[in-house]
Formats: C-alpha cells, structure tokens, sequence
C-alpha cells in the first residue's frame, strides 16, 4: 500500500489537535492590560504544546519522507501516536485550569512519555517493514535522542511532585533539544 | 471520475472526528489522582470511540486503494457512512454524561449498526460499480464480517436493557475482531 | 496555477463545516427513550444541513473534476462559497434553539440562497477562464437548476413569516432535487 | 524534501482556522430581527477575520507554487505563521466581547503584526533556500507591500488608544490592499 493517505489522515489530525488547542484559550472578561496577565502562562503553555505537536509533525514528515510502503501494522502504530497526540490539548487545558499543580503537570509528561513511546513503536514498525539497512533504518539508528526523551519525561513526572516547575523546565529542554529536525534523515535522503 | 478526493475529503472528516471526540473530556476541577478517577470510563469510552473510528479509517483505506473509479452513487454511499461516523462523538458523550446507562448504551449500538449497514452498503455500491470478479469483489468476498458485527450490534442493543455491561463486552469484542484490518484485501492487492 | 491545493482546501473546509455540526448537538440529560424526543427536531435539520453541505461538496467536487486551471478571481469566488457555507452550521443551531421560528427559518434560506448564488458565481468565473465552448462550459450550460435553487430559496424565506414548515418543505425539495449529482457534467466528462 | 505535504498540513490548518471561528458566532436566544442586531458587528469582525485567513491562504499559494524545495528551516517558518494564525479566532472573539475596546483591538493588531513578521521570514527562508536570481526571488522581490503593511499594523495599535475604530479602518484597508492577490507571483510563473 502506498504512503499517500497515511500521510494525508496524520495531516488531518495534527492540523486540527494543533488548531483546537487554541479553543481552551477562554476569552476574558476584562478589557484592559491587567485582564490579559492571567493568560501569560495559558498563553505559553499553549505555545509549548504547539511546539511539540509541531516538533511532531516535522519529525513525522521526516520519516515518512523515506519511507516506501506501509501496512496494516504501521497504520495501528500510526493511529497509537496520533491517540496520543489527541491528548494534548486535554492535559494542556488541565495544566493551565489548575496554575501548574504537580498531578496536572505529570498527566502533561505521561502524555508526552506515551506519545514518545508511541513514536518510537512507530519507527520500529517501519524499520522492520523495510529490508535490512534501508535509507531508513540506516537514518533513524539507534535513536538516542527518542530515548533519551522518554527517560526525561520519567524524570520529570516524578519531579513534579518535588516541584512542578523543574518538571516544565524539563519540557522546554526537550523541546528545544528537537526544535532542529531529526538531520539524520536530512542528511541521508537525497534532494528532491 | 477519480478517488482522490473521495479519499481526501474522507480522510478530513473522519480526523475531525476522531480528533473533536476529545473536546468531550472535560477539564477536572481538581488537582490530585482522585479528580483523574471519575475520568476513568470517560477514557476508556474516549479510547473505544477512538479505536471504533480507526478501524473504519483503515477499512476505508484498505477498500479504497483497490478501487478504480467512483461515481455519484459511491459519493453518497460514502457521505453515508460518514454522516453516522459523525455522531460518534454525539453517543460517545452521551454514554459518559450518564454512567453507561441503558438507553445511551443501546444508541451508541445503534450508531454502530447504522456506521456498519453504511459501510456495507458502500461497498456493494462500490462492487456494482466495478466490472464482475473485479479485484475489489473478490477481495471482500461476502463480507462475513462485516455481516457478524452487523448482528452483534443488534444483539448488543437488546441486552443493553438487560445489562449494558454486555452490550459494552460486545462492542470490545466486535473492535478485537476488526483490529486486525481486512488481511483479505492486503493478500489481493500487490504490494506497491 | 494547478487546481490540487483550492481542491485541497476545500475538502478541509468542508469537512471541518460538516463535522463541527455535530457540535451543536447537544447531550441531554435524561437516561430514557424521552430525553430523545425533543433530539427529534434537531436530528432531522442536522441530517438536512449535512446533506447541502454534501451536496455542495459533490457538486464542487463535479465542477473542479472539469475545471484545469485557476487563478486569484476563482480562489476569491471559492472562499465566498466556503463564507456562506462556514454559517451553516450557525444557522442550524438558531433554528434548533428556537424550534423553527419565523426569523431563524428565513435566516437558513438566506445562508442557503447565499451559498447557490455564490456557487453560481464560481461557476461563471470558472466558465469566464477556460476557453470558449470549454468541456465545463458546455457540461454547466445555462444552470437551470442553480437559479431554480436560488428563486426557490427566495420564496421560502418570503414564506417563513407566514409559515416557516412551508419553508422547511421548500428547502427538503431543493435538497431532493439536488440530491442526484449534476449527471450534465458526469456525462460530459469522459471515465477516468 | 518535496513540498506536497508542507502544503497539506497548512491547507488542514489554515481550514480549521478558518472554520473554528464561526463557533465564536453564539446562537442568539430571541427570534426576531432585534435578536440579530448585536450580532450585527459580531458578523463584520467575522468577515474580517475571515478575509484576512483567506488573504494568508491566498498568498501561501501562490509563494509555494513557485518554490521548488523545503527543508527543515522552512518548516519552522511555516509553523510559526500558522501559530499566529491560531490566534486570530482568539482576538476576534475577545474584539467582539468588549465592543471593540481599546486594548482588544490594539492585541487583534498585534496578532496581525505578528502574523505578517512571520509570512516575511517564510519569504526570506525560501528565497535563502533557493538560488539566487530564483523564479520566486524574481517574483516576491523587495515586498514592499508586506513592509507596508507590517507598519499600517503597529500605526494602527497605537491609533487603538486613541480611537479604536480607527484601527479597524486600517485594518480594513490593509485587507483591501491584499485582495488582489499578489500578481507579481502570478505574472511571474508560466501558466500551468
């Protein structure tokens, strides 16, 4: 089966889980400066959600940029990480009803440690799809930079507790560690 | 006419759909594990619905990509079955709002059934529309499957008023059974 | 300038319209067959507004089929359609809220008689870009059936101050009239 | 890397926007005319926000059809365009809250201000990633028009606190500026 519509569905649903997130940024009531001081941090965790959905999207494309054919197990594995996706905009909005309490903001990393587990399920999928030494496969590697996400998300959610804040400051590290896109894959696969 | 748009206009609904279902997951009050408990059934139905839309997503893809042409029948034939996928959401909520009770779990059947009748009724279209033993008739064959969830789904709509733990039983079971998407139409069609 | 991404967009456009309908189904409260009834009503304008947002999506989806170039005057004519048929879904929702009143009924007419009037409009600037006696040119011809739409439309919203059911009737026989795709262009336009 | 899903994603996005907005419309409870009259400026800012999306999608066009290749900084930039873009039901919704309010409209600017920084760096990142002397070099030029309007933006935050509906005129104008979509592109690549 070719990629076309796996491609074209994932489109679908990062497009609106990135576009809906911006639903939970209620209105205010007042209309002056001091009535948008409140939004401040609504405003950057919206902004941090976005950039990791974004980060998403562009390692996504990546990937899928050399990949040839997919299956049925590769669709599931596909839909696993989108489930997770869908996520975020539920824990976003939790994280900023509750001003950044430990338990929303552990959802907010299990959320991203099960959409980083997801990913790597994924990519695993598709390299035992394709033959042996693949432009793919030889690309990704070990992926230690995946693993080491998943291990600072696990960090982070016990830190919450500690204190949340040292939790955010873990995702915003992450986040930046894959603001560049995966050139790995840049590298391998020829200009078109 | 061609199936791309068919294809892409399909693939935009149902991510709306899929994706829209979580706006249903309210927002907890609190901030500690006991506010996550109620939340509980709310995800597994959230998850269920999911993985409910996923399955006719890959069956759609699975059935499409051995499709040639489309005509005005198959448009409508296809609006029909997205126009049940669509009140996934609408039941979906309604079970939850109201702890599994029976008559929300006997609709959510009956949204089933009708998503399942549509599909059905697609696919015979998309055969008529197709020259005899074409590659897409002998693939889907009778449908057994599609008739046994069909049958499921009414049985389930009876014992909601019984128990609608069952009927919730047999809804898992009827998404077991298709999780595995139709290996039929993957062994007809030559990898691409 | 190719046609894939207006067609693209459009698909989105349209599925977001048609699934966010959905939204403005509202969960009732009740566990009984009663808490349904008072759906009933809802039901059935959700299930007309969804079939002339199908409509306009097949119908597009005809038109564009013919179409091979466009420029900035028909991306403009486009989202003038997209406009009028984005308000669907709100005008639904203030016939729904209202149980048909006069003034909600005449306001669906006008976003309907809006939506033909720019599909009308569309079709002129497609027409006016493509070469004289063009393949889309003759498949549309005079568009009879267009501004019957849009006269009919006109004389049920005149009709709604005196009985809004009457307008009602009128906009099920534009849709039923509708309902089979514009068969001009099918037969115009050879198999693909 | 190929462009074709670049332009998919922002097509998805750009549509939800574009879309999501209309629930801002709320369903007003009477059912006479008077019940429409405060919805009166509410539909107007609607428009407006509406053409501006569709200016944004207009321009996105027409800048991508001429680009041959992307990579990952291009997609960055594209992402930070469409974050900005989120924002625009936000400001329009808390515009059409306070009645246009001083602050309101000088933060419905800012979106817009923003937005066109960011459609600028797009620019300049494609134009980087292309050879000198490129198609799309040729055709955007020094872009005076989005320099222009990028000042008409920040003259007009500061007009808001001295007039609001000042503002709004310069937003109108600027819109109208736009409209045309930017024929220099359209001169520049050969009819396809």
């Amino acid at each position: 089966m070719g990629k076309g519509r796996l491609e074209a569905f994932s489109d679908g649903v990062i497009a609106v889980i990135i576009t809906i997130m911006v639903l939970e940024l209620k209105v205010p009531h007042g209309t002056d400066f001091d009535a948008l001081i409140p939004l401040g941090p609504i405003f950057l965790s919206y902004l941090l959600s976005f950039i990791y959905v974004g980060i998403y999207w562009n390692n996504h494309h990546h990937m899928l940029h050399t990949v040839q054919r997919v299956n049925g197990r590769v669709l599931w594995a596909n839909l696993l990480l989108l489930f997770w996706l869908s996520l975020v905009p539920f824990v976003t909005g939790w994280v900023n009803e509750n001003h950044f309490a430990a338990v929303p903001v552990a959802l907010y990393g299990f959320v991203l440690l099960m959409s980083g587990v997801s990913y790597y399920v994924l990519e695993r999928v598709l390299i035992a799809h394709h033959p042996k030494d693949s432009q793919l496969a030889r690309a990704v590697g070990d992926d230690y930079k995946g693993i080491a996400s998943v291990v600072l998300y696990a960090v982070a959610i016990a830190l919450s507790f500690v204190n949340p804040w040292i939790s955010c400051g873990i995702y915003v590290f992450v986040a930046l560690m894959w603001f560049i896109p995966d050139r790995r894959i840049e590298r391998a696969s020829p200009e078109t």
